[in-house]
């Protein structure tokens, strides 16, 4: 892979699009055209939403069945045929089939070898639980020319104890394909999740790039509230209000998130207190 | 103690005031005419800054040592008058020293009975750990008449772990009184800190009360950022920028703060997965 052309860093692009569920041909193809216009503009690190292809709100388990497709289907495919194409890594959300039949809400990372590692969300949302088995497994974090990246999923960035778990395994970016259901906060407020997602960034000194949904499907409007985050906890870039379509780049210099230091004597990790935090995992 | 007389919940006050290291009888003074004024107002619980007597800047470990206090001493003292006086509840910072002369930077909870809980912070920003021995113990959640209320203290804030501790042991309303060193983000960007008030407060659907200080002491210019968040991550009432000695208000439901969830199935306590948290203690 060749080093970003904007700037000193590597640019990082999340692709916010507007799926709907049952149109897998369709909904795979709109994030990939998004990718490529990502890819156009220098982009080294895609993110798409969660559930990509198969789309969010199923009717019934035997529709996210049908929706659903195994970790080597039709996503990984065209995601891998992609990071070859534009030399680029990208994540992407899926309803991973497994051979037994059990479905889960999963994330893959892709590069122009294939796919890197495979997440499964732990945390599920609302009506997830009927259709989705959790995962049961952190995420790891994976070597890349372009630095250490992991995956979570939407509501696992809601659970601050995750998203630390994910920054003490050394994650220098963060890859979060959600679909936000709103409405969306108005006022002038960003979206609560975003302000999780800022507050997540600060907390460990890194990069998170969050890839939400637009529009509505089956009456659930999507927050449409993408962002990309630095390590400071302050949007690099973040998707305007009024929910369009938009591909949001940045400039990210990934190695910023080796640099855990908040004060001449003061560091994000090394000043946490494991010792007392025992009830967190009781 | 009498129900607030604003709305139909507890009226919390964060006293926003100047403050200056070496003056203690002038420091002390400010704060109560501060508490004074937010109770003539209605307040039922008031939280005033860290290390609100002594002031925060020391130059030597032999000034902090002067500035500090027994437990009974007159900070304790005066806050106690000042809750008999009014019917209320307050939260304030001192410079704790203990009878083996070490110091701690210390906060206590005080009602008309007394001292209800002291809590000795545990993170410690820059400079303290010259000066004070850090905390060992978490904080107590205090059953009042008003709801459940518990103290940390500013750094505290930034330990996601440490908020959910409080959050998990029952916390209605965290009291925290903080020195935020500045300077403040511009652009119209809350301060980072008030972000992850923000999104503790959500993390846990719970209310924080964080009362900075305003001003400049020896160089260092306060955030004064103070700001009172609700159980949905949004600030009640945040100071305003400019950085005025302020007193803030907001009517807080605290019982609001008992129920957790988020959606018909989830709870953002119940939908968490200690058994996966294990590497946070090691």
């Amino acid at each position: 892979m060749t080093a970003s052309a904007v700037g000193a860093g590597t640019t990082v692009a999340v692709c916010q699009v507007a799926l709907a569920v049952g149109r897998p041909e369709e909904n795979l193809a709109r994030g990939l055209a998004a990718l490529d216009r990502a890819a156009a503009r220098g982009a080294r690190v895609v993110v798409l939403p969660e559930l990509l292809r198969s789309g969010y709100v199923f009717e019934s388990a035997e529709e996210a069945r049908a929706l659903a497709e195994p970790l080597d289907g039709p996503t990984t495919a065209a995601l891998t045929a992609a990071a070859r194409r534009h030399g680029l890594v990208v994540a992407a959300g899926l309803a991973e089939r497994a051979d037994d039949g059990t479905l889960r809400n999963s994330a893959v990372l892709v590069d122009p070898t294939g796919v890197r590692t495979v997440y499964r969300k732990v945390h599920l949302w609302d009506r997830e639980s009927e259709f989705f088995v959790p995962g049961d497994q952190p995420p790891q974090v994976v070597e890349t020319d372009l630095g250490r990246l992991a995956l979570v999923i939407c509501y696992d960035l809601e659970f601050p104890e995750w998203v630390r778990l994910v920054g003490l395994a050394g994650a220098d970016l963060v890859c979060a394909p959600t679909n936000w259901p709103g409405p969306r906060r108005g006022g002038g407020e960003r979206p609560i999740e975003v302000v999780q997602v800022q507050a997540g960034a600060a907390a460990n000194r890194m990069f998170v790039a969050a890839c939400d949904r637009t529009g509505t499907e089956r009456g659930v409007e999507w927050v449409a509230g993408s962002a990309i985050v630095g390590p400071d906890g302050y949007p690099l870039a973040e998707a305007e209000a009024g929910g369009a379509e938009q591909v949001l780049l940045a400039d990210c210099r990934l190695a910023e998130a080796r640099d855990k230091r908040v004060s001449a004597r003061n560091h994000v990790h090394a000043d946490r207190r494991p010792a007392l935090y025992g009830p967190l995992t009781g």
